[in-house]
């Protein structure tokens, strides 16, 4: 079936309006390790997909979901050992304080339940965010994404504060959280929690300066509200300098939010806490997820737990992200188009600049980049409040032979777009 | 590992507060069909879990799931075919207007989109329920459930109206539409939509009289509202009179949600409606659902539509819930502490009464019921206002011997309950 005729069956099916990538829409069919294929038969490296997050179609996981499908697949009102197995491995990896586990199967579920538990427990109402983040598609938290705009706009209780950038004072970013509570006690309120993804990925990965994270926590403590780390994307390993990435500053969150990676494309995501925030919040609510916690998820998510480990993925994310970093920064030097390379391990923006001028974000050239590279056999994307920064996170086994594919037709990219057209 | 230890390690883990079924908890390790085994090797009939619709770790469900798996897991963000082929076999069970679906993991999320999609195309927030109601558990939903009490308190956007019984005058009963909908236009609101569990699950199965649910919509429709309804509970051939809840009633809904038994125990979920509603949210909303229509939840939801094809599922929730219901009337008749039989094919109420007396339900016999249909290798449950009302609704390949043998352990049961202690 050609695409053309794909392309008709999805708009009647899901509507022209159903978000798809690229200006000329892949069909994928197959998938393994770093690489999948089109319909054609043609090979991409995948440098952009987190879910598939231990390698697209990794053995060991389909065959712990195969099995385990093959066994049993009920909810957690039974008694099961595979959540047991799996949720002491999943909290074995976060601060002892976080000992407790609430598991959905999306990652707006876990914003969800991790707001309705900050909102139950503290009492108060209010929600800090930064002012370019996304964090789920429910209409509570729609009410406080600020990357898109939504038909129900921001949530009244909602308050924002802009994320520096890494030469910017910590102290003065962090005087933004004394405003937003300012104008929280001004309209009669008190805030529930702030939240931050971590590694602050949909503002476009800044380097928040030192001190910065754990300022902006003490203050919304001190005014009785709770820390939620969003660890989407920055967790399981991502980073290659810690399994979380709320453990590269010195706060330890009093909610954690988990999603895509986890099942490695299952549906799987959950919130860990402190226990007294969950047996609160179960004292006032009755909280029941069918399908969360479930073994079949759980076997999942234990068999991506034990992958990460055997193949020492962070270390590879860690030092692969290095050597792709240096290789980014190296392209600058010799494309103008582009800055210094951001994030971290494998996490990495590289912004498009109109005359290397930070000031001057350049979109169009970002967007012809990931088309580009789309052409010469590399998947990326691009993110940040301009939609100007490359956005390459591959799945955790990306090697130093696949970066430097990623580098040679980035380079390739880069000096097509010179061209005088 | 001993139960008391399981137990142990999941407080420690889930907290105390996470639901569990049973005074003592069920530790069950494996399923097939219409039964389940426990830790000990017992065999019990499961008469209630409606997740595994096409019965438990069905071969052919198992196997399109591994399948895919072993492919490809990615998200519709790509082109791909597996979502047509399924999206197409699902939207071809519903009325011709109800076209376009929307793929998400669960019937909560399923709730939120229809509710966001509601409010945004009619530009109302009304909502209108009935008074004893669950439709999941993100915030905004928590907020309509007339169920439960949640630390949120019922929505100031939110009236309920009282579901009538089958003796009920159909006009006066629709009649609570109407104080519904002016007291929202005294509020300054007009409704966006009216919600309906179309086998009032939650409720305990009355069967409306005839007309009612055509009445309200129409009166809501009036009012620029929409007709939601929500077939987690009834979809998927469980009454075995249609394959929706909503064609046993002469008006086609708006917007469909779908959840539950859709993916056989895999988290897939969704919402079915018309065009216009989807493509004009899509017009207001960036929404996307990271593992919402992936391929191996489509492998897994299209194997589950084949099985009830191929094996007259619907079917034979028509003939043996006849069946049964038959055997639960003549228990009724021989057992004064239940009343007649409530529900249609796979869905099947008992209600206990102190005497007989309709107006004086008996929830601690039903609770004890529960518990001895347990310790006779049955599994069922109870729902209702006043959880005093068994609640019967086994996976479909229930057969007239599986009927029999739950009507022996409740008639033992309910023998051994009738006892003088």
């Amino acid at each position: 079936m050609s695409d053309d005729t794909l392309l008709e069956r999805r708009h009647r099916l899901l509507g022209a309006g159903a978000p798809l990538f690229y200006d000329r829409p892949l069909h994928l069919v197959r998938g393994e390790g770093v690489r999948v294929w089109d319909s054609d038969g043609r090979i991409y490296l995948d440098a952009y997909n987190n879910v598939p997050h231990v390698g697209h179609c990794h053995p060991h996981v389909v065959e712990a979901l195969a099995d385990q499908a093959g066994r049993l697949n009920l909810s957690t009102r039974y008694l099961d050992e595979r959540i047991l197995d799996y949720g002491e491995a999943l909290t074995g990896t976060f601060d002892e304080s976080l000992s407790r586990v609430s598991l959905t199967c999306t990652g707006t579920e876990a914003s969800e339940l991790a707001l309705r538990i900050a909102r139950a427990c503290t009492g108060n109402d209010g929600v800090i965010v930064t002012d370019f983040c996304y964090h789920g598609n429910s209409a509570v938290v729609a009410g406080l994404c600020t990357a898109f705009e939504m038909p129900e706009g921001i949530d009244p209780r909602v308050r924002t504060i802009r994320v520096p950038e890494a030469d910017d004072d910590a102290d003065l970013a962090a005087s933004e959280v004394e405003a937003a509570i300012a104008s929280l006690t001004e309209a009669g309120m008190r805030p529930a929690a702030i939240f931050f993804d971590t590694i602050f990925a949909t503002e476009g990965m800044p380097a928040v300066p030192p001190g910065y994270v754990e300022r902006a926590v003490a203050l919304t403590r001190a005014a009785g509200g709770l820390y939620i780390a969003d660890e989407v994307q920055p967790g399981l390993g991502r980073t290659g300098a810690a399994m979380w990435g709320h453990q590269l500053y010195d706060a330890v969150p009093d909610l954690v939010t988990l999603g895509k990676p986890l099942g490695n494309g299952h549906p799987l995501a959950g919130v860990v806490a402190r226990p007294a925030l969950i047996d609160g919040f179960a004292a006032k609510a009755m909280y029941f997820n069918t399908f969360g916690g479930n073994p079949v998820s759980c076997a999942a998510g234990h068999a991506v737990l034990e992958v990460i480990e055997r193949e020492s993925l962070m270390e590879n994310a860690r030092r692969v992200g290095e050597h792709l970093r240096t290789g980014l920064a190296a392209l600058a030097q010799r494309h103008a188009m582009i800055g210094a390379p951001r994030g971290r391990g494998f996490f990495a923006g590289v912004p498009f600049l109109a005359d290397g001028d930070p000031a001057r974000p350049a979109p169009a050239a970002a967007k012809a980049a990931v088309n580009g590279m789309r052409e010469r056999g590399v998947l990326i994307s691009r993110t940040g409040r301009h939609d100007h920064v490359l956005k390459i996170r591959p799945p955790m086994p990306f090697s130093a032979a696949d970066a430097d594919q990623l580098l040679a037709a980035l380079d390739e990219t880069l000096e097509s777009l010179e061209q005088p057209a």
